[in-house]
């Protein structure tokens, strides 16, 4: 079965970029992709930086990034509370806790964890538990198992959720990669069908098992947090690239 | 099918005191099964007391227990490492750190990770991520989803062990109810088979199924961490009473 592509998505880190580091060919790979008319997306589980600041960020890293065609998980998790009318408990990461300011976090009837890094300690995970195991529904920033930094392989949020959801006896809604609802909200943006859409990851399973579970095409890369071994954990409609510069 | 019982395993926590507070009329009960001459053991996933300030502080309690009655899952896990000649990663409570300072520590092979409260911060579980990750053993001390105590229901060690599990890709090791290896252990040490031996515990899952899953009896208690709905959780064969003083 052939597809047509005419939207792109990218994962940022790992596929893009490695901390600071440009991923050799990168800027160029989605200068190429916009040049010939693909709809892009640039769509992340980050959860340390305001999607503002990741545009700053990219742009200062050589990549013609536009506002608009930025998805964060962070993003899709606030949308989801404003929704629904909720009051969060709130644990994500300080730089973008600014971004769920507006919401009433007295008695809170939901809670949002995200990578945060330090903020994930015990007094923090406990209320956390404490709200789930009351009935508070539990939403997850992303679903990674880690994620990959200048100190090597570092967990990641979704150990914490599996943490919460175990132990509280629950089940996480997912914002996020590898989460339908959050691939669904990307496509919807692109005006195309999930089949013509391509996302392009480093992770096996939030990526590219995620994204072809949603319905859409997948790319690997061999760059970022990829290992040996990943190859086997993806669908085997799944192309398997060695970097972003061979797209 | 009617079984005899020689031997009485007491979960501790939820069944004999909470907190500091005893459970009306458990030091009569526990003294009643020892004049009845049955065998009694003393068996708990508590991992912020060593086995000897248990001993001294249930017998400051009221409580007949001697040493050699108290089986404790940090003292299974500590047997496991040593018979195994492990350097561990140890993630435990500060009150039983010492008990594992005898270890080779450095370049470690295997994470213990118990209930360590404060010190489950994301930089220590980032380091028992990384070494499970690369491939050292992982240790659980007790698998309980949480524990009551003053400040209500908290989070127990399973929750963070699920987290390295996940995370980590892979399946650890529990010393610690509800392990078989941890019950076959108690057993052994009465003389009397598995089917003699009576659990009684508050956790529907940790004590009352991982016993039966083990060959035991078991007895479900209404104090401590139990809710209502919890005798659903547990095997038609269970014994439910209101608390120890009707045993």
């Amino acid at each position: 079965m052939t597809h047509t592509c005419k939207a792109i998505l990218f994962d940022l880190s790992g596929v893009l970029y490695d901390g600071t580091r440009v991923i050799p060919g990168a800027p160029e790979a989605v200068q190429r992709a916009r040049e010939t008319g693909l709809i892009l997306r640039f769509v992340t589980n980050t959860a340390t930086k305001s999607a503002a600041t990741l545009v700053v960020d990219m742009r200062g890293m050589g990549f013609d990034v536009r506002p608009d065609e930025m998805f964060t998980a962070p993003m899709a998790a606030k949308t989801y509370v404003q929704q629904r009318n909720l009051r969060p408990y709130v644990l994500v990461h300080g730089a973008i806790r600014d971004e769920f300011s507006g919401f009433d976090q007295r008695d809170p009837d939901c809670v949002v964890l995200g990578d945060a890094r330090d903020d994930l300690n015990y007094a923090n995970l406990n209320r956390a538990f404490q709200l789930c195991h009351r009935g508070a529904e539990l939403i997850g920033i992303g679903m990674n198992r880690y994620f990959m930094d200048d100190g090597g392989m570092m967990l990641d949020a979704g150990g914490f959720i599996r943490c919460i959801e175990w132990a509280a006896g629950v089940e996480a809604t997912i914002m996020g990669k590898p989460g339908a609802a959050f691939f669904e909200q990307v496509v919807l943006s692109t005006g195309v069908p999930a089949g013509d859409c391509l996302m392009v990851g480093d992770d096996a399973i939030a990526d590219v098992a995620g994204a072809i579970d949603a319905g859409l095409q997948a790319c690997l890369v061999r760059t970022g947090k990829f290992q040996p071994g990943d190859e086997r954990k993806v669908p085997s409609e799944a192309r398997i690239i060695d970097s972003i510069r061979d797209l």
